[in-house]
């Protein structure tokens, strides 16, 4: 197994665990790439038969991929805890008022809604969105999870497939978005959706920001369409100085530290380990890419 | 029943619904209170037998509630799970670093702490503390739960005795205050207590403002002593305006707002329909005010 572009402890010793030995590039047939960005990415042996990415959302990866070269696994699943952790905190502050009151200066009381008693829609029932569902299990709410196929999710009051979206945006007090980013679900949420939401909903991102279209977002801000947007990805991502969501009173933005990377490092480590022994005992890998999909 | 300082919808559905029938305070046998403050409270005829104050905390009122008078009954517990919330907000606004990322204007990554994997200590398990431990069971947190005689609580990983509480400072990641307001609990958080927390710990405030040294916290906060302080009340209250809390960096204020308006009445008027029930049939009513223990 080769680590790179860089070593790193944690990662060594979990290929250890799980069998394998750390080796140089050449004569590896496994690669374990811990940087999120492909430009350091390297021309791989033909020994190399595995790369296992470092990251759950791999759209930018999909041209690196090829159905007849190695099979590349994500992270998917890997920081689902951590990432509905964060969602989970931003639906409370959005629902809360909490970015309100952070910026206050004085003594206002608001009547703020609770989570109790509301309508939170997941859209992307994934690894995050099941363990946010988990989350969401002991407060009094109720759950709408979208998936791709709408076969049913444990916890959720009731699951729509994809195709049926249209009507979620009317039926929930709230929404945490959640899905892959792919072609089909660029501008998932656009005007039209955030018009149809109720006028205290919120919406959080924790997926990618181009599934929000952010000039509709801002517009429905100012407009008072929605409660507020509690957004951990933006589109432009950096979201450049100065950019009105900055300074939107209703919208609280988190620079991408769903998954801080002490999670992320502790969280990797164990896929990895696992992936390694699977790998070494020839057994089907968690989280296989796959090209048609695009994730 | 008599309902004032003045009438309500919802309290008087409560009432009929409980089996009641509102009524002027002279005609009453017991009377359903609303208003926080004690400045309005009327002299009570001999008819009055029962006292449905509005708080959970009733430490002002203590002066006015006679062993040999009407019972008073507080609405402990009622707003355990409004109140809860706010709490598991605050705490994870505080551990994901939310009240800074509210304040930036600028896209600024940190290495935040999850609160996935940490020891949370919930000084003070009654209704509040309860409703938190349920919250907190998906989350892969360990609770201590200090409760006045140690009773173990479940879903907490151990319980302490209010005479053990010494100890809990240094065993906990962060902690949660919710313990009624007693001349035991008054500043039982201060200099030496917030010493021994680690210094990313987190302290939440739900319950009253006296429970915290202010000045002692401002300057645990100001020297970097602990992660921060997310405090619901604060002492004084309402906090004025150019205290130092509104504007440290690791310090996120809300004004009293863990129960809102709203949701207050929603409950209350459950208590209310469920004590006028027991007091019509001669049942032990919920929350009855003890005048030795002071609450």
């Amino acid at each position: 197994m080769h680590i790179g572009p860089d070593g790193d402890e944690s990662i060594e010793r979990a290929v250890r665990d799980g069998g394998g030995e750390p080796a140089a590039l050449d004569d590896a047939d496994a690669l374990v790439w811990l940087d999120w960005r492909r430009d350091r990415f390297p021309a791989l042996p033909s020994s190399v038969r595995w790369v296992q990415l470092p990251s759950a959302g791999v759209e930018t990866w999909m041209p690196a991929i090829d159905r007849d070269g190695p099979l590349f696994t994500s992270a998917g699943g890997v920081y689902a805890v951590p990432v509905a952790e964060h969602a989970l905190g931003l639906l409370l502050a959005g629902v809360r008022g909490l970015a309100t009151y952070a910026r206050a200066t004085s003594w206002v009381e608001r009547d703020d809604r609770t989570l109790e008693g509301s309508t939170v829609a997941i859209v992307g029932a994934g690894g995050i969105g099941r363990a946010l569902i988990g989350m969401l299990a002991p407060h009094d709410v109720d759950v709408i999870a979208v998936t791709r196929r709408g076969r049913p999710v444990a916890g959720a009051a009731r699951t729509l497939a994809a195709d049926g979206l249209a009507d979620v945006w009317s039926q929930a007090d709230h929404f945490v978005v959640a899905a892959p980013a792919t072609g089909a679900t660029r501008h998932l949420v656009g005007a039209e959706q955030l018009r149809a939401m109720p006028d205290h909903g919120w919406i959080v991102n924790v997926a990618r920001g181009s599934l929000i279209d952010t000039d509709a977002l801002v517009a429905a801000l100012q407009a008072g369409e929605i409660g507020g947007a509690a957004l951990d990805v933006t589109d432009p991502e950096p979201l450049p100085d100065g950019h009105p969501l900055w300074t939107a009173p209703n919208a609280l933005i988190t620079p991408h530290v769903a998954n801080p990377p002490g999670a992320m490092m502790r969280h990797l480590a164990e896929r990895v380990r696992e992936n390694v022994r699977r790998f070494a005992a020839g057994e089907d890998l968690l989280a296989p890419i796959d090209p048609d999909a695009g994730y």
